[in-house]
């Protein structure tokens, strides 16, 4: 199923990921509507022109004529809405999500929902240190990748038109993982390396620190400026898994401290090497 | 002492930092000389424009005439070359480094100098994940900090001189730290976070892993391409501020883990909010 311009889009969850949806669907001529908490974000959307319709309360009638409905909520909210609200959802319709952790949320949303109605989860690699409707940026997407998270109950056809989706928004690369397969990864490359970022810039604290650093500091700690709302949700739904990638990742630094508490320089050369060439390697596959 | 084109510069090993230095003074018109162990970085920096004269051996007479000796040379090919060649230095003589490490080389090179020569240390912060002459560029000053680390030995008129040079180099900040203080601030700033970007790179790998990343791990990783000659010497000559320092990372680290692990979102949530406001207000003071 492709993405087509019949189709009638609605984005519930107009934040920073939601309003960046709507604003690059509606420039390429999709009828898009919203549907968020606050009534500033909903108007914020009207007066950019990048929704036709918008409320701040759950409208049937832009729920029911949704052919494609995309959920950029917090996964808490998320579930919630479904539990309340799926009743209204037209027949037929596809539903997806920007949620960072999927397999609880495909679990839970696939098992509670509507036989003729299709859930099909995937994952936008792309954000900004600031949330809300007013840094939303379709730009975000060029270069990003997006991940497509399918279970065994998803169709084909479902399948496509996310892609499709995420082709359309711009996103450089679309790929596809299992749930678990994702959590795991996302587990490592994305929330484990915001435990290491708030860690570094809580741990210590120096007087005109900014006089002193270098890109390193600067590199490491860029991801430190978080929401603590929706990533400490994001941490605790993956909990098991992100307590595995941090025991991993401590292994490897008490490897480097054993190596240099005693002075085995080749060990540190070594390890150096290899993380090296395995960098360089990222940058080549890195298109 | 103001640096001033009558002054003959030398530079001792043309590396990465060694050529942008010659590049940048040589553009400004200063009178800049090269010596460095590769005949093929010389007749590169030749070739540039970026030197008037230069050799692979060392050269009396172009050691001799110099008002003003830049140093950058990995740490122990900088000490072994003043206890050998210090006989070359002409009455007067202001040295100065680009060394990573501070308290361990103004102790070794002040303890060793001739009373008629003067070393004076900085720390230029400006690098690149390449080393080597032709990755030099001078761009890199610019934005970057410089810091000058004196001791109680040093004069006024070399530490004013040594600062000339960071300004002249186009450095955005030029500070002062006492060599102790500075490898505390760069154990932290600088080595700790490369022990985290190698640890992160060679814990775990995953396949196709660049098509499931976002910018955080790519941050994160960055500097995980190093010259695993020069840092495990840093490292080294740093080991016991660096394994301070990592202890204090891990104890923070370990925080996390607890709070995550006993589902203490609030625990979280707070750590997460300070860590935002100090990098918010860091953001801020980068001028």
């Amino acid at each position: 199923m492709k993405l087509t311009k019949d189709k009638k889009i609605l984005i519930v969850g107009l934040g920073l990921l939601g309003g960046s949806y709507a604003q690059s669907l509606t420039r390429q001529g999709f009828t898009v509507n919203g549907i968020t908490r606050s009534q500033k974000s909903v108007d914020y959307a009207l007066k950019q022109g990048w929704i036709r319709e918008g409320t701040a309360e759950v409208d049937p009638r832009l729920v029911g004529e949704a052919d494609l409905i995309v959920f950029a909520l917090y996964p808490g909210v998320f579930i919630r809405w479904i539990e309340e609200h799926q009743a209204l959802f037209k027949s037929g319709a596809i539903l997806t999500d920007v949620t960072g952790v999927k397999a609880c949320i495909v679990d839970r949303i696939q098992g509670m929902l509507r036989p003729d109605v299709e859930f099909i989860a995937a994952h936008p690699m792309a954000g900004r240190e600031r949330s809300g409707i007013e840094y939303s940026d379709e730009a975000i997407f060029a270069g990003a990748n997006y991940v497509v998270t399918p279970s065994e109950r998803n169709t084909a056809e479902a399948i496509e038109l996310c892609e499709d989706l995420g082709r359309t928004l711009g996103f450089a690369r679309i790929s596809s993982l299992s749930p678990t397969e994702h959590d795991e990864i996302i587990g490592y490359v994305s929330q484990l390396t915001h435990c290491i970022a708030v860690s570094l810039m809580t741990a210590k604290s120096y007087d005109n620190l900014e006089d002193y650093t270098g890109d390193s500091f600067r590199d490491l700690t860029r991801i430190a400026r978080l929401n603590d709302e929706m990533w400490s949700e994001l941490f605790l739904l993956n909990k098991d898994t992100l307590l595995a990638q941090i025991d991993l990742f401590e292994a490897e630094m008490a490897k480097i401290r054993h190596y240099l508490s005693t002075e085995n320089r080749e060990a540190l050369r070594e390890i150096m090497r290899h993380s090296t060439a395995r960098r360089a390697l990222f940058d080549k596959k890195k298109r």
